[in-house]
């Protein structure tokens, strides 16, 4: 840390969400030093255009071995997350990695010991929480007792496919980890933080390839229940996203309360108002939207304050932890269930 | 039938939908003769107000026994519907009954055999799906192929509890059979309906009382997991609906299809436009809002024709047996799993 300031580099851009991870950042007087990635994956020429001045070093060990360095930033392929994160860890580096964090239980428990043994932080950029202005408002109603108790959240998380522009690694599931590991934790991170809670099980999961017969492998479709205490969460993730849709997915999340409920419209309001952070409340005493553009984004900043101060404010270490192995779990049911029977 | 007019009775009025039953069949040119109900249930005043002139009758079986009438409607309480139909078949008349239309298997059998052995008619009036335009349009676009092949629907049930209005047997689990053998039922109808499937299985159906400790029996959430050929169905139905909002409940359908979306929002647009029946469409190449409220509701004219005719034009006659099965059995499947082990 020079002069106070968190010195962050960068591991793996083979994902898109490395943007949003690295700006959210900067954007709160982080300093970038330097970038790696194997090879030139698809976002390299994104990367490029959006911090130009910053240096790319061709062994990731000059990120790891640079004493400056506070911070790691990981969007590698979701395989190789758990190996950059530990050695970072190792390394005496923070970590934020996008999710999925790891993709089988082996590498969390790793990355668990890790954790543990080094004190560092492996932080899961749950984007559509953290980069979300409406959950931030979600959540400022949700703690002011707008809903009441949270009984049940309804997660809907539709992608765009987008086939002509995804990578072979994409269609590997060994390389993903499946669709309820990848896109699944961010609906599980959601559930367990309106519910308030710290745990929950998986009552049921399931997986199809419902329209992707040239890719046997591939999930198109995933859905989860999730049963917590005084609290249930559903969760489906697809890639499904119309064509015609100005945004990649009509991301939608309802707060069941018993006195209220929320829905966001995170970021699209298909014929209605235009842009994104759509909150609609209806409670004892109203029903209304509420604009939630300007709630802000404090994951990062949170980030930060934690790296310096040793914290847990942007999310509680075993929150990071128990979400990536829910998820892991939820998959496996689903792999499970696929195997042919004795 | 009289001059080709079809002539309507009425068995049990204790749920206010035999409002919109009645109604709806008048409007499509039947002629009401007289009814009957036990007692003075709740709907009583209301049912006297818009059916001033209907002669009421002191003995069902002024009803049974009436050769003139062709179409009894049943809206008693749910643990009676079955008896009802079950003679007012035997008696040689077609049947509407309000769901759950009945609530334990032996009923079913008993209500398949009496149709299979009269030739009677024992339809459903899924009121959800049979009495909201919307949900017409939703047809209509979904069979012109809008939205590709349907892989999912998600619906959302939420009601107005409103305990200061409920009569007692409102909290007796004997006699309203479960909340997903009730308000669940809307839900199923759907989505076999729109998912083109005569049958599916219950994958996972749970309940919960959350916020109604003064009724340890009653179930204030349910929700059901349902898996087809092809297609997948999640339910989720509650008594949450909260206080300010202008109707009973923000029912919800989202149709989810291999090449678009659609979303209902048939009631109520909280902090949107005015009035019911919209419709969100999202495909290949338009993402907008359609004004469903001129889309009609075909089934109450359908079934006066396959009164007259002998068809199953408004519903296959199946279809109204296995959603209530299915109703039944996710009901009993909780109802299993509250049993304590061992």
């Amino acid at each position: 840390m020079k002069n106070g300031r968190i010195a962050v580099g960068v591991l793996g851009i083979d994902h898109r969400h490395i943007y949003g991870m690295l700006q959210g950042m900067l954007d709160v007087g982080c300093e970038a030093v330097a970038w790696w990635t194997d090879g030139e994956p698809i976002p390299t020429n994104g990367f490029r255009d959006r911090f130009p001045d910053l240096k790319r070093v061709a062994d990731k060990r000059a990120i790891l071995e640079d004493k400056t360095i506070d911070l790691v930033l990981i969007s590698a392929i979701p395989r190789d997350r758990a190996d950059l994160a530990e050695a970072a860890m190792r390394h005496g580096k923070d970590v934020m990695v996008d999710k999925p964090g790891c993709i089988d239980v082996v590498q969390l428990a790793r990355l668990r010991a890790a954790a543990a043994e080094s004190g560092r932080i492996w932080s899961v950029d749950f984007s559509e929480r953290f980069e979300v202005p409406a959950v931030t408002k979600a959540a400022e109603l949700v703690a002011a007792g707008a809903v009441g108790k949270v009984v049940q959240t309804v997660g809907l998380g539709p992608h765009r496919h987008n086939p002509h522009l995804r990578p072979a690694w994409f269609y590997d599931r060994a390389a993903t980890g499946g669709i309820l590991c990848d896109i699944g934790s961010h609906q599980i991170d959601q559930f367990l933080f309106f519910a308030g809670l710290d745990d929950a099980e998986i009552a049921f999961a399931a997986t199809e390839n419902f329209a992707n017969p040239a890719h046997p492998a591939f999930e198109d479709f995933g859905e989860i229940v999730l049963r917590g205490r005084g609290a249930r969460g559903y969760v489906r993730v697809d890639w499904f996203t119309p064509d015609a849709l100005p945004t990649w997915g009509d991301g939608r999340l309802v707060i069941l309360g018993t006195e209220g409920t929320i829905e966001l419209r995170k970021y699209v309001d298909v014929g209605g108002r235009a842009g994104g952070d759509h909150l609609f409340l209806s409670n004892k005493t109203r029903y209304e939207w509420i604009d939630a553009r300007e709630a802000g984004t404090p994951y990062f900043g949170c980030l930060a304050a934690d790296i310096r101060d040793r914290t847990q404010s942007a999310m509680p270490q075993a929150h990071a932890f128990r979400v990536t192995e829910l998820a892991i779990q939820a998959q496996r049911l689903c792999d499970q269930a696929r195997q042919p029977s004795q």
